[in-house]
């Protein structure tokens, strides 16, 4: 284990891991330097305040399916400006597979290979993401230590049902958490199975930030991320990712009923 | 095998089988006589024309999900007419399990267990069905006789890909056609696979009607049924069911490519 230190000291160290997630195995393979960006690149993707249609209420939008993702569909037509239509809160890539995306807020933010989070302008195209208007339904302080595993089981205990899809955001303080993003991949695109073999994790201690995700059923094969599917972004939104491990400390969990599922397929 | 006449020489045979569809062990049980309700009940559920929000169009709803139908959840609180609003074209069924629904030109018809059909009013809740507001995309007039799992071969070979949902419609002459019904069950309810083990099934032998029906991606898990799905409706709309078999002659098929699926998921 070699420690890095950073400009962000909440960057505290970045390994090269193989493995998808919690449960597989991984093995550091190598540490490398990285620099932290001063300050988000400036961009026209400024969110305004809009009157919701009601239709647009308690509907959990994604465009594209995991299946075409896992096939090496990396490339999408929808641009961030139009996913923006469709939620301001949720998670996602970029094309080419170019890092982890949150949408916080009605800000879409990237957090690329280098492990720094930036805003995305709305005419980036993304492949394949998942977005809703969120409005707490059920909030939730939880001030005991747990991991993800232990919370998610906690989540699960005060869900109404485990048959529809749930918008969750996680926000405060998390005593450890680790998190990887994807390099921009090049043509001819490989499988999404062996884009991860090399994927670069970013552990952060004592951190405040905000998970943003989505438990969706189990029932639903490819069509998305069955289960609990969390991207973090830190307090000061530089820095986060796709969550690997966590252990919160003192959080605010707020869950978002959405009953209405809608799906765009991409026809290309 | 036991031919029964009846007035309406389209329906020539009901057995009772078992198995849920082609390719199953089936055995004949008894053979049960039945009566052609002749004409059909009369309802409110007169369809009326509209003019489509852009956003109907080129749309696939469904009303819960085939998880929950395989569950057991055989109770909805979706109405006909609420289903009417998201579509003329579809299928599923009712509360209780009460039969196959086809939706076809607006109307809501039920094939109950005595393999009658009727038109069906707007008040009688649903558990599950896939709608859409049918346009053809691509129309092909088949000559061929040929028998189910080569039509679905055929049609594969025809649509531009496989990763989105179709709406089909296949119209015309078909020399042989088998489908079954579900008998309305009672509490507390059994599971989908134990109800089919003894559903009444129905052959029709030079019948002209209209297969409606959809091709669901393969990777949907339970969202719905993956592949093909197909209901049946005799062109003088008193009989029909679930397609189990069919060989056909001189029909034409519409294809509706649909991108943007739209899943209404129960909360109780």
């Amino acid at each position: 284990m070699i420690y890095i230190a950073g400009i962000d000291s909440s960057i505290a160290k970045r390994v090269i891991d193989i493995g998808l997630g919690e449960g597989t195995m991984r093995s550091t393979l190598s540490a490398i330097f990285f620099t932290i960006v001063l300050g988000f690149i400036i961009s026209g993707c400024q969110s305004s305040h809009k009157v919701l249609p009601s239709t647009k209420q308690n509907v959990l939008f994604q465009y594209s399916t995991l299946d075409a993702l896992l096939q090496g569909a990396y490339d999408g037509n929808m641009s961030c400006g139009e996913l923006k239509d469709n939620g301001d809160f949720g998670l996602g890539t970029f094309n080419a597979l170019d890092g982890e995306m949150i949408v916080m807020d009605g800000q879409i933010y990237q957090v690329a290979s280098d492990g720094v989070a930036r805003v995305m302008d709305d005419s980036i195209k993304i492949p394949f993401a998942t977005v809703a208007y969120f409005e707490a339904d059920q909030t939730v302080a939880l001030k005991q230590s747990m991991d993800c595993s232990e919370l998610k089981t906690y989540i699960d205990d005060v869900l109404p049902a485990k048959n529809i899809t749930y918008g969750i955001k996680i926000k405060g303080l998390f005593s450890y958490i680790k998190t990887r993003s994807v390099p921009r991949q090049t043509k001819p695109y490989p499988l999404l199975v062996d884009v991860i073999k090399t994927q670069p994790t970013f552990e952060f201690f004592q951190q405040r930030g905000t998970i943003v995700g989505f438990r969706l059923p189990e029932y639903i094969g490819e069509v998305n991320v069955a289960g609990y599917h969390f991207h973090f972004l830190t307090q000061d939104k530089k820095a986060g990712g796709h969550v690997l491990e966590c252990q919160v400390k003192d959080v605010i969990i707020e869950i978002d009923y959405m009953s209405n599922w809608q799906i765009l397929l991409p026809t290309t």
